[in-house]
């Protein structure tokens, strides 16, 4: 009915989260509509998408070839990790700008309900890279304030309670441009005893 | 920060239609779990879009090099036109099965709030295929039940008026001011199935 390099890209459109077959079908007229040197840009940013990508055997995050841009670079605080549960975590702390230090991944949290336990996420990675580089003085733990999350956090906080490092938590509370009268329980309560001082 | 075939990837997704800089990240960390092979299928499928399509000469939808499958289907009746605005619509047609013609696609509709008149869409050519080829018997007027497409159904019906071809208009059975690519099947099937007289 239609040309088969047409259907062919809706069905491999269709197979990614989020995306149905009526938005497939539109992103691909779309496509059709577009100069053919932005199709092939596209094309070529898919093709090229894993060339190279591995993890970076220091944080773990994505590199190309070897460590990554931000365990390589020298400016950034070696001494402070971030401890974060995904890459897409890390991107989001590295847009504020606000963190210099370098990070861990851990490629997923605590959760015994869906049988992930410590053995699962790169915890042993970050225990041994703690215990093996003297130089880290402080792990801020970055992982969601849910209660898979707090989990991993009191985990990693166990994990190297008896050493000499600093472990911190970032903060919870309301979010910025939030409300009050709307926040749950839990926010308001570790709104109220995370106060500082004004 | 990441590495560069990554974000360029986000960059690409980013300027689709519907999708924002959250979506796209999601969709490339999807990717990168994925397999180079399922990968590699979405980048040719990509590539592969535009090879060779052009619109058919004849009802202007997509084809593979020249005639499209529909206009050369022999089995299919060719003394009914179906006129559609867009090929999205066509398609959702076809998928009812409940028509056998074939199509004319306008690429547009008659739209003089966005300057689009008659000349910018393909009215000549189905006057020209019309009256050319005098073994067609109907025209069924398939744009949108909306003004712009009854706007462009009543240019068509009084462009054959005095000519000796019937002309119907797919039955409101479609709700006013919806859109025929997205109505269901069963409501499609009844507007083919419905219509009457213009």
């Amino acid at each position: 009915m239609i040309p088969k390099s047409i259907q062919n890209l809706i069905d491999e459109l269709n197979k990614l989260p989020g995306i149905g077959p009526k938005s497939a079908e539109r992103l691909v007229f779309y496509l059709l509509k577009r100069s053919d040197e932005e199709v092939k840009r596209l094309g070529e940013a898919v093709l090229a998408l894993k060339k190279g990508i591995s993890l970076c055997p220091s944080c773990y995050q994505f590199s190309h070839n070897g460590t990554c841009t931000i365990c390589a670079d020298q400016s950034r605080d070696h001494t402070q990790i971030c401890v974060v549960e995904t890459i897409p975590d890390l991107m989001a702390i590295e847009k504020t700008g606000a963190y210099q230090g370098v990070y861990h991944v851990l490629h997923g949290r605590i959760d015994p309900l869906h049988r992930i336990g410590p053995e699962h996420i790169k915890l042993k990675e970050l225990h041994d890279r703690v215990l093996s580089d003297t130089t880290i003085k402080e792990i801020i733990i970055a992982t969601d304030p849910d209660i898979e999350g707090e989990t991993t956090a009191m985990y990693i906080a166990r994990m190297f309670e008896k050493k000499n490092i600093k472990i911190t938590r970032i903060a919870r509370g309301l979010p910025s441009g939030g409300n009050v009268e709307f926040a749950d329980d839990t926010t308001l309560r570790n709104a109220l005893k995370g106060r500082t001082d004004y």
